[in-house]
């Protein structure tokens, strides 16, 4: 293609509110473009990279049996209000009337429509495993649009829903989908890791978020330093041991501690360590307050606590809640003298604490000598703090590392949620009903372009993989005002293309400076500059990753970019 | 592919919305399943059939120089306000707000982003021309969405938009379109003929539309029976000669016409032609009442009427405006003793008229013995009415003939309509700001599949274009019980596949009724049987559009299959 007639506007300037590698670069390299915030256009060389990436995405889901097709983005509110999802998706699920004033959602994802239609196509065991998939635009109404392609309120989604006589079948199909999105990322050049995840608001159990390793990701994963342990740190278990201390319980003291704010200011005042401290907070879980106690070097995971109580919502108490409750407000909070009516749950580690200090639930004073289970009752010690750098992994192998990471895919098995609730069943071989078990599978595709960005680029502009790259070669004229250059890089490009290779031709009136700074931020692989020796038919070779550059004879040129993409 | 494992759902009966065949044999061959009015999955098989014809177009844009991009569906309201299209495009434009309250469009089509993207990107003449292209899902609220994927909410449509640097230029790109689009329709098997159409409510001037002849086609098209000449029956002006009478003018008389209601009643009761009457109806164009007149066998074109005053809108006048006016019902009303203020334009064949009858402004009463030009006056004579079958072909070879079309393109000379109103310019060559002149070029993609299907298909099913079939070869195996049968079928469909060759094996435990009948109703282009005499190493190969059949030896199949392909 000739730059000249391309839609590639780049920009010498980072766009303002662009905070993040991938986004700076993918619109100054003129790949992307806002619409709206968190809507973007795809620029012709936005779309070749989309669909290099579709493309592999495509194969290896085919590759693994699923089968595509395309729902449409209209999807009426009465699915969604069999499946429950009307009123729990939340404002994130855009909505719209149509002209007589019915209701309908955008495609935040499909399980509704997909659910709907095989109720209706499949009545036998017969047909069934079966996977299908499309890609597609999504639409999620983000609070904050930010980051360009990671975080977008419309953005292009790979979404597979698989559906399964039984969960022994389920598995099989999950862990297929598990093989293909391993092969795809690792096929798109990127660092990740599969991680244990939440299941979140989809119902379901057994759930991997696909992990690219990125300093800008939202999420943190925890992961073993030796084996290929990997969780979103929200669900990986403590199975560190905590040992009880050998000291012998003392009688509890109410001490003044005077203008001290946070748990490190009232160990410091109290002169002991964070671990000897304990922390208490107050949630409402569904609608019932419960106390929730860790040791005060550790924090408190909701998710947790979730968890432990099956509840649907989890949430701080207020701190007019507190007050009412404990006569207290949340900085002096402590177990001791909690109502009966509350329910008191602490973390393992608490359980082992012998003569620590919590708050008096009154301002200024502190408990010193307390001792669980002496001092207050606790209901339940369970796992519910979060894990820390230097714990144990919980397979047993190594210790804890952190690392951010950002979402690029999810597998998930959904069970009988949504097949129960739409009425999805099926004959068995022995011709009895049964409901259907489901999987759901997405990747965000658009995002993965992006988080290759991430981890593909240079102070220069990005440095894509040779497969994912817009062009292989990028040709320029480096001053196509003389003859001798315009006629050699013109004969080049017309070889080129000839020979299969997708080449872009900068043969645009443009300064040679404008020309290598455009070339080094689109980032593709191979750079060959027609200039001052092509006279002699001498042109140079430059490789975008390395920035190693020779010089070669025109004539081998084909031969020389041909090997190596063949490398 | 294995038809067991694929979601192929066929129906015995139609569904009882479907009127149109192609509507009744998409559903029925399980390629669309209706979600909500208008608005359409496409399963497997679909998404195959729409990818066929997707790639011809890619591939013909390609050609012709335009390039891939994709624009969001979510538009913001500003663009549309811009462009001034966000008042005029009325209820079938779907909007929504987002969470917070922002308004937005569902993109119906894509000219004010593309026009806002280019006017940022491009300021040179340097980089004109140019055209882009997207192939995306679209959204307009049809008031009456039906006939499956003609007319639907959501649909699969191909867009593009070319920016030039003058009208000259604009022709070139609008030419190389026009070249492309026949290809593509011409590759996808279609009767179809470019039509010279009307530029609505866009702007703009030149447009085509390519239209499928098809009995069920909304749009009627007249084309001259010798030359490739054709209009959208709006839009073809009449270029018959009238002749004028030799009568001599005779005195105008009113006669009583008691009870006699329509043009034919009166002509019948004064016993004369229906060519001897005049007919005659009041319009409001934009804020004025006209007086239009025809010969009583025309029909007034409103279209005609709204290009003659330059108007925006056209409208019938209501029947208290005309009583009020002329003191008259639509029934009674006349040009004789219209008041000065309304002005009276007729249509060309009016003014050879010599004593004729028309309505009186009195009910139950004519005028006999009228004469234009005498009795009322004429302000305009013009082209006013509706071509007919039989009149001579406006380009001068042939007759008129009617036929009813399907559109499925649309090509579209802009102008500066949008560049004008949203600031698109760039620099001339002389530095000097001049504003960008656009086409934009439609293709209904989804709706050229369902056109397709309305030219191929018999009453046993869909007989698809070899080029656009799901898959070459479908391939029974008769009774996969019998283990002979089963093992040649599955060992033609390894080799099938290894050969590259696309093959759908019906490998379902169906009585060998129901194969036949879902295979003839499916229309994959070959299909080879493997029954009886799977032992004598025999199967049978059948053309599905020819119905023609034999008995192969198996080892030939490949072989076949390659050459019938091939051929």
């Amino acid at each position: 293609m000739k730059q000249s007639q391309m839609l590639i506007p780049t920009l010498k300037e980072n766009p303002a509110d662009a905070e993040i590698k991938s986004h700076q670069l993918l619109v100054r390299a003129g790949y992307i473009r806002q619409i709206a915030s968190g809507v973007y256009s795809f620029l012709p060389n936005g779309r070749r990279v989309l669909r290099k990436v579709e493309d592999i995405v495509r194969e290896e889901m085919d590759k693994a049996g699923a089968h595509e097709m395309m729902m449409p983005a209209l999807q009426p509110a009465e699915l969604w209000q069999e499946s429950g999802r009307w009123s729990t998706y939340g404002s994130e699920l855009m909505r719209l009337h149509d002209r007589h004033d019915r209701e309908f959602a955008l495609g935040a994802t499909h399980e509704e429509v997909i659910t709907s239609l095989v109720r209706d196509a499949i009545k036998s065991y017969k047909r069934l495993p079966l996977t299908v998939y499309q890609i597609q635009n999504k639409f999620r109404d983000e609070k904050r649009p930010r980051f360009g392609l990671l975080r977008g309120r419309e953005f292009l989604m790979k979404d597979a829903y698989s559906f399964n006589e039984s969960f022994e079948s389920l598995d099989e199909s999950y862990e297929k989908m598990f093989a293909a999105y391993s092969n795809i990322f690792a096929r798109c050049g990127l660092d990740f890791r599969a991680v244990i995840a939440d299941s979140g608001q989809m119902g379901g159990k057994d759930t991997h978020e696909f992990m690219v390793l990125s300093e800008v990701g939202e999420d943190v994963i925890a992961y073993s330093d030796t084996s290929d342990y990997a969780a979103n740190i929200e669900m990986a278990p403590v199975v560190a041991e905590h040992t009880i201390s050998h000291q012998e319980p003392k009688p509890l003291k109410k001490v003044s501690t005077p203008n001290q704010k946070t748990m490190q200011d009232v160990a410091n005042y109290l002169n002991h360590e964070l671990a000897e401290g304990i922390k208490a907070i107050m949630f409402k879980v569904d609608d019932q307050f419960v106390m929730v106690v860790t040791r005060g070097d550790h924090e408190i995971n909701d998710v947790k606590l979730k968890n432990l109580y099956d509840a649907d919502i989890v949430d701080l108490a207020t701190e007019q809640d507190t007050q009412t409750l404990m006569g207290s407000g949340f900085g002096s909070l402590g177990p001791v003298g909690t109502p009966k009516e509350i329910e008191v749950v602490a973390d393992l580690a608490v359980e082992k604490l012998v003569n620590v200090s919590s708050g008096a639930n009154e301002s200024g004073y502190h408990y010193v000598n307390v001792n669980p289970g002496r001092d207050f009752e606790v209901k339940e010690y369970a796992d519910l703090r979060f894990i820390k750098e230097g714990d144990p992994s919980p397979d047993g192998q190594g210790t804890i590392k952190f690392a951010r990471g950002i979402e690029v895919g999810h597998v998930f098995k959904l069970g009988e949620f949504y097949a129960d609730k739409m009425n999805a069943s099926y004959l068995n071989d022995q011709g009895k009903s049964q409901t259907m078990v489901m999987g759901s599978y997405g990747i965000g595709v658009s995002r993965t372009v992006a988080a290759i960005v991430e981890q593909y680029h240079d102070e220069s502009g990005i440095t894509w993989p040779a497969n994912i790259a817009p062009y292989q070669v990028h040709l320029l004229s480096l001053n196509p005002k003389k003859e001798d250059q315009k006629q050699l890089a013109d004969q080049l490009y017309d070889q080129l293309k000839s020979a299969g290779i997708d080449v872009l031709y900068d043969d645009r009136k443009e300064r040679a400076g404008v020309k290598f700074a455009d070339s080094d931020l689109i980032g593709i692989p191979l750079r060959i500059t027609v200039g001052k020796r092509a006279g002699e038919g001498i042109v140079e070779v430059k490789e975008r990753v390395s920035g190693e550059q020779d010089e070669q004879e025109h004539s081998k040129i084909i031969e020389y970019v041909q090997q190596w993409f063949s490398a």
